[in-house]
């Protein structure tokens, strides 16, 4: 709670575009973050950043539409829907003492996302090379780079040229790497009595990028229910596969991983150019996406993908490096993780 | 990287005591962030916090013992290893892009860990209530409830008076349901193309908590062999179980773990107790918890422990609201998750 408040300010300053010199007080913030429920944390030039903690907004039972930024309607509707359970809520969450503070966009407006914070939010570096690739040296880069091209073909034939679909089913599946590699990591872990020189937080955190990328590409297209089904039948095998491979080869997935990214940044060239032909509606980009790449207000699709292709490039640097370690016959900790590499 | 330096600059700014207000320009950090490597974040009272990105600490093969802050010796031999390494590191390392920048105390010395950075860190919530306690109200609750009072029996025949092998034994099973829960809901996330309200980030934090009280106790206690074999036998009953358990019914679930977190603080407390009776000896508390949970220098195992123990209460609160909110016939995505709290 005290560091998640102190964050949010922190974060609340960064973000803050108007003033660009804030002075803070350490006593204010923790004052601030012990308080909890309510406070009012004053800078120099732009007041109350935070604002007392609103059961409504914490236990609203929102549905994925209220992860976009809600519409007057909306928010009223769901006003009155949670009006009725506050109550209980109320008494069941205060017994457990669960709280979290409003947080506010620096305009002061909600801060409308549960799945993301504002100090998760970033700008994409798109000075990144999107033309790196790692030449295959060995057997093991060989067999990964073929097995990724030969994906490619029936992957290619099924979509054409529904890139946004594309797009999407390729986010439900790039997704699931990092959140296994990470997890036998943290096994790895707790089995061996030794540190993970932070690689288990930068897998964890590519697989959440990679969910935040669906969750845009879901704003923008609606899947069918064959997709769905198709996600299920691959998030199985992939899983399974995946899971198997990193336990007999990290190197080698490391390896495949890096290029699948290599292909995912071909696939969202191409989409981009597909946007350009005019082949795909240049249309505006959704909220979630404004927010967590911190676009401006009138970003189009064409943004979106833009720093969603140079996020598959950091994952590519982070994979073929984290398999470039393993070569050199060291572990994963032996390097310290690039952490929030973006 | 750009996030990356921002927090650390941020987190930098929180963490110093010596200077109460600090003023930090919007345009000079983020000027810093796209530079990258070499940085000078000026502030008001303590001039740099970070200085230019040294390749030496970041590709230094540090084994487990590097992970404690460095002796001068150990910090020497470390270098002259890494070296005749640099050359090779550099080009492969620069070759990729990764790179991370130097990052030191407030005090100016250098951050000695991979496993988390200065703005993980935090001061534990020592106020909140050790004797709050679900009472089973339903089949779920109960079965939950004996289960844990069953499992209890084998372990404290076990372990008897050994305290520190038994907090030790009992984190490398306690980290293991965050991570599955936390697995599990990523990719239900990426299934049914919905948002998890946070709740995937909140049990990993769990997940990832719970580890590092591992690496703290293992500063204390050396496990031994057969205790390592233990561990492994453990972990792969464990986790499978709890995977199947969390298909089945997230809401015995997290109502399992709720309790066994209630075990934990039970054991904890004795473990306090033994060293008040000074059973076990107090001694001074490692580096790793010294910086993790902010303590003062002279910190003891005590105060380890106390901080340790304010943590497995927090668990304690978000696994049985959790599956009370399920009790309730919602999703955890329903109501937002506690994230950050602690």
């Amino acid at each position: 709670m005290n560091r998640f408040v102190v964050r949010s300010v922190m974060q609340g300053l960064i973000n803050g575009r108007s003033y660009c010199r804030s002075s803070i007080s350490n006593g204010q913030v923790y004052g601030a973050a012990i308080a909890g429920r309510s406070m009012q944390i004053c800078c120099q030039q732009n007041g109350v950043i935070f604002s007392g903690f609103e059961w409504r907004r914490m236990m609203s039972s929102a549905p994925p539409s209220m992860e976009k930024a809600p519409s007057e309607k909306e928010e009223k509707k769901n006003n009155s829907a949670t009006e009725e359970k506050k109550g209980k809520e109320l008494s069941l969450s205060s017994y457990w003492g669960i709280s979290r503070p409003k947080i506010t966009r620096e305009d002061g407006t909600d801060w409308p996302w549960n799945c993301f914070m504002p100090w998760e939010t970033y700008r994409a570096d798109l000075s990144i090379d999107l033309k790196k690739h790692h030449v295959p040296k060995n057997f093991v880069d060989k067999f990964a780079y073929r097995t990724v091209k030969l994906l490619r073909i029936p992957v290619d034939l099924f979509f054409q040229k529904r890139y946004g679909c594309h797009a999407m089913m390729l986010e439900t599946v790039a997704a699931v790497p990092g959140m296994v590699a990470g997890m036998l990591l943290h096994l790895r872990s707790l089995r061996k009595f030794q540190q993970s020189g932070g690689w288990i937080k930068a897998l964890l955190e590519e697989a959440e990028n990679e969910r935040m990328h669906l969750m845009t590409m879901v704003e923008l297209v609606k899947p069918k229910w064959y997709e769905r089904l198709l996600v299920l039948a691959v998030q199985g095998v992939y899983f399974n596969a995946f899971f198997v491979l990193y336990v007999l080869s990290p190197k080698l997935a490391h390896r495949f991983v890096g290029y699948l990214e290599e292909e995912a940044i071909h696939s969202y060239t191409e989409y981009l150019k597909g946007i350009e032909r005019g082949g795909v509606e240049n249309v505006p980009a959704p909220a979630i996406a404004i927010d967590y790449w911190r676009l401006p207000k009138d970003a189009t699709l064409k943004d979106v993908i833009t720093v969603i292709r140079a996020d598959e490039a950091h994952h590519r640097d982070v994979n073929h490096f984290a398999s470039d370690i393993q070569f050199q016959g060291k572990e994963l900790r032996d390097a310290p993780a690039p952490l929030g590499y973006r």
